[in-house]
């Protein structure tokens, strides 16, 4: 199976500015987080992407991509994730492709591309795989998590066999075990997928249903019963820019891991230093 | 004199998308660089605003500003800083008014609000004040710096004979020395100022002479060898957002006066131990 396509989806109206934001890059480059996303899959070996955009966003979108290359595709209803995805039905025609969420960042993980590793192992297994990271299980309410075993010989590759989309931490505790994982630690979603035909026809029957929408976690839990699905454990972190400090917080996690990271940890301390008002407070622990 | 309106100037287009970034302000509310600016002047009690901007860029601005109250004046041609300003003539309309640079925010100084100060000094001598910064030589190629003397009893005062725009270091040394600054130090501007109508009478002459276009701070040299023009002196820092790491550097200093305080200074510390993979290299001091 050879991935060729990509997905962004980034139609949301709350999130419509995040992907055009600007930061510096590892190199000390300025880049909008858009553009930074479609490099990221470029480094995978993926040409045909397409954005999924909120309607009228178009000549933005396409300023802060800066690349004639990409396709824009309207979600002209404000109907979710997964009805964003499915708006590229007709663009990935039946074939599978990366998916990447337009609020998340990723620094870290030793130079390893996480595009990359998600892609390789889509394309070596013939398989959805689904991009995950050992999370605090404070966190679940942010995110979809998985529970599966260990693939034999592979330390981070996991079968699926189900999804739950924002589980409490009892049913994560109940329904989720991953062996192996730090206590209270589950696999949640890392943004980054890669999505085979399967998955579209499971989105394209749930959407199609009265009632309450179908979301990507459930349809991924629909395809975990009857396919081989499989997980990829991310060394590198991700940084939901869409959270409050998150594209600040990103900023730093690329700074310090690219060229200026000492003149920058260097402005931190100064900054801190110059701003230090409050001194006793934090001394007394308050 | 009273002061009852502003312009705010964003018509570079390298700068187009400054005033668009969000960032968290002290308060730990979301809001563009635009409005962080609006709410600014608003502090300093002034309700007409106009804004110049790039042309064919007003739907963009006033989303980001999110207020029907603001004048969108467009710059139609790329002609520099001077001539945005010159831009707002039909607004101010012969009146005095507070201007604000697109491209700067401002942190600290101790809750006293650099805009107010401005404003205040300003109504009270009924005539054009520049707010200053003591900034180190080595900055002095990005602002424009003053020469003057200090006035007498009140400590933040300056009376300004002479400006400068981006003066070398040899030059500030000789002509532009103030009295009791930390040596190596001079007084630079801080994207802040009342300017008199005096001021555009100057710009309008000088912008229709041929060769090289007048600068404000040639403008308010001019002005200073023949009208009083004050400067003060700002205890707030100014943060250039659009200098590399600027918005970053911007949002520190907002979280770091604000009610997010601890909470960053606990993510920063997280994060650089995180991407502390380095160590060595800074413990050798490379």
């Amino acid at each position: 199976m050879k991935i060729q396509k990509a997905v962004i989806t980034a139609g949301a109206r709350w999130q419509r500015t995040l992907p055009l934001q600007s930061l510096i890059d590892r190199d000390g480059q300025e880049r909008t987080v858009l553009r930074i996303l479609l490099d990221e899959v470029r480094r995978a070996g993926i040409d045909e992407i397409a954005v999924v955009i909120p309607a009228g966003d178009e000549a933005e979108f396409a300023r802060a991509a800066g690349d004639r290359n990409v396709k824009f595709i309207e979600q002209r209803e404000p109907a979710g994730y997964a009805h964003a995805i499915h708006c590229a039905r007709a663009f990935t025609a039946g074939q599978p492709f990366l998916h990447l969420v337009g609020d998340h960042l990723y620094a870290g993980g030793n130079g390893v591309s996480p595009t990359e590793r998600v892609v390789e192992i889509a394309e070596a297994e013939g398989c959805t795989v689904s991009a995950v990271q050992a999370t605090r299980e404070t966190l679940l309410s942010h995110y979809g998590a998985i529970g599966g075993q260990r693939v034999t010989g592979k330390p981070d590759l996991y079968r699926v066999t189900k999804v739950l989309e924002k589980p409490t931490p009892t049913e994560a505790e109940q329904e989720l075990p991953i062996s192996g994982l730090r206590a209270g630690h589950y696999l949640c979603f890392f943004g980054m997928h890669v999505l085979t035909p399967s998955v579209m026809e499971i989105l394209e029957r749930g959407l199609a249903e009265p009632g309450e929408k179908i979301t990507l976690s459930a349809a991924l839990s629909e395809l975990a019963a009857r396919e081989q699905y499989l997980a990829v454990e991310q060394t590198a972190r991700r940084y939901d820019i869409g959270a409050k400090y998150g594209l600040f917080y990103a900023q730093l996690a690329l700074g310090l891991n690219g060229r200026d990271r000492n003149a920058l940890l260097a402005q931190l301390l100064e900054l801190v230093a110059l701003h230090n008002t409050e001194t006793h407070e934090i001394g007394q622990g308050a």
